[in-house]
């Protein structure tokens, strides 16, 4: 089942002509869930073959404009789209406010927009068949929120065979896909796992970013299996990268390797860098599970 | 003496893989002056090579958000670089309370950031060494202006043999430039036409989107030299193009006739169009000096 990853700008705040800042798209099943809208959000996702009728829901982490001044623009084009249906914007308070000004300028949208403000604080902000998506806290200059999108567990696989074998009705095979035993019209109890093979894994995935590496952010990040964190300077830079509470390539990694992710994919690369090479072999030598984000790519979180 | 048009971006509202929205920056002496601002202007900047720091004056010609959705960004990138000096912003009531509280998010801006309200009345809004920029009134669904930057007078040309034979001193020759006769120590009268050639003509531009036609907007456009007049449409979307008070190329053709231009450049294309040869024949059977905008084009006003 589709849970794919579209990245869509990895720059940080200084844009350049390598990288737009802070977007990328989850395709979960087909419905597409927006992390950060840096400017050029919209003109990526034409370019990515991202339809605008699957956006439902839209979450900005912090409001520095590299994270949300796409916004507006996104939300105007997919009025011109006539786009129906309701579009959840997910921001901290002072973003709803002025965001709400903004649609003012849009004309009569044709969507309902939602606007859900979030707080700093840990929470389930959403909801739906496939996945919760929560917040966590990090750690920057200003009020920041990361986030983590959790499948929610999967059906188990029927196995043609022992069903046909067992004269299991078609009735009772979503029963069956939920883990419930099979009792036949005589009584006889057959245990699912005779009948069944275990579900595909339930994958998380978890967005971090601009943040300081913390205690507080590592445990948010306890075992989720993809990790994107920003990687905005290389050591070379620590001071610097502490002094606007960024991360640097090393600590990324360390965050990633604490916390027990699978896989890590770094990314808000500053503009300083013609070539990332460097901040990969970084942390590589301590999470050698890493890759490099880029705009264009396109990541199957599940199998 | 330098006086460029680039074009950043010259699609209408729906952004598509072919065009930005409105924006283009005139070079003026090497001093840049941008007229609308759509989203992308600063990534379409750093792509055209202009400088963020010779950047002064924005106008914004109307709160369609394809109009000024860019400057948000655009403002805060300049801050990034460091630039110093007034930065002024010219634009309607509204846009401006709104880009005061945008402001708020973006840090200590490290320059002056100053901003001019204007209104539907035509003005002069803007003067300085080289030229003057005035306003005058569109035909749109929401207030809207056009902009006229003109060329001051220049100065005449030092004829360098006549000057040398007649023994003019330094010191004379800005008055001569001046169109002042010179008087030699002995009290002749040099008449300037005999010591000077004609000072280069100045040279006109207007920018003219978003708007219906009108005999209104024609007079106001009346001998200007070149002229970038919106046409989002051609004229078998006629009926479309005025219920959204916008213009047919041929349309664009006929003011830019009637008004006596020299030039004509048509943008502001809609989406609908993938190849805009059609727009361009449609207005050069009315007006043969017209050319299409393109992103990255370069027009050189005056030579």
């Amino acid at each position: 089942m589709r849970f794919e990853l579209n990245i869509l700008g990895c720059g940080s705040a200084k844009p350049t002509t390598r990288h737009l800042p802070s977007c990328q798209v989850l395709n979960v099943r087909d419905n597409l869930m927006m992390i950060d809208c840096g400017e050029g959000a919209q003109m990526a996702m034409s370019r990515q073959r991202l339809k605008f009728s699957r956006l439902r829901h839209i979450f900005i982490s912090h409001l520095h404009g590299d994270h949300w001044f796409g916004l507006p623009g996104l939300l105007s084009t997919m009025g011109l789209h006539e786009q129906t249906g309701t579009v959840t914007v997910h921001i901290f308070k002072d973003g709803a406010q002025l965001l709400q000004q903004m649609v003012g300028f849009m004309g009569q949208l044709p969507y309902h927009l939602e606007i859900n403000v979030i707080g700093t604080q840990p929470a389930c902000i959403h909801e739906d068949n496939a996945v919760t998506v929560s917040t966590f806290t990090l750690n920057h200059r200003v009020p920041a929120v990361g986030f983590i999108i959790r499948e929610k567990p999967k059906m188990r696989h029927i196995n043609p065979e022992a069903t046909r074998e067992a004269n299991v009705p078609h009735w009772a095979m979503n029963s069956l896909r939920q883990g419930l035993d099979y009792v036949t019209p005589e009584g006889i109890v057959i245990p699912n796992a005779q009948l069944t093979t275990d579900a595909d894994p339930s994958v998380s995935y978890a967005y971090c970013s601009d943040t300081r590496p913390s205690p507080r952010v590592t445990a948010a990040l306890e075992g989720v299996d993809w990790l994107y964190h920003e990687a905005t300077y290389g050591e070379e830079c620590k001071r610097q990268a502490h002094a606007r509470y960024h991360s640097t390539a090393h600590e990324a990694a360390q965050t990633a390797h604490d916390a027990h992710v699978k896989q890590l994919i770094i990314g808000h690369f500053s503009s300083r860098y013609l070539d990332e090479t460097p901040l990969l072999h970084e942390a590589q030598t301590i999470f050698p599970n890493t890759r490099l984000a880029n705009e264009g790519m396109l990541v199957a979180l599940a199998h």
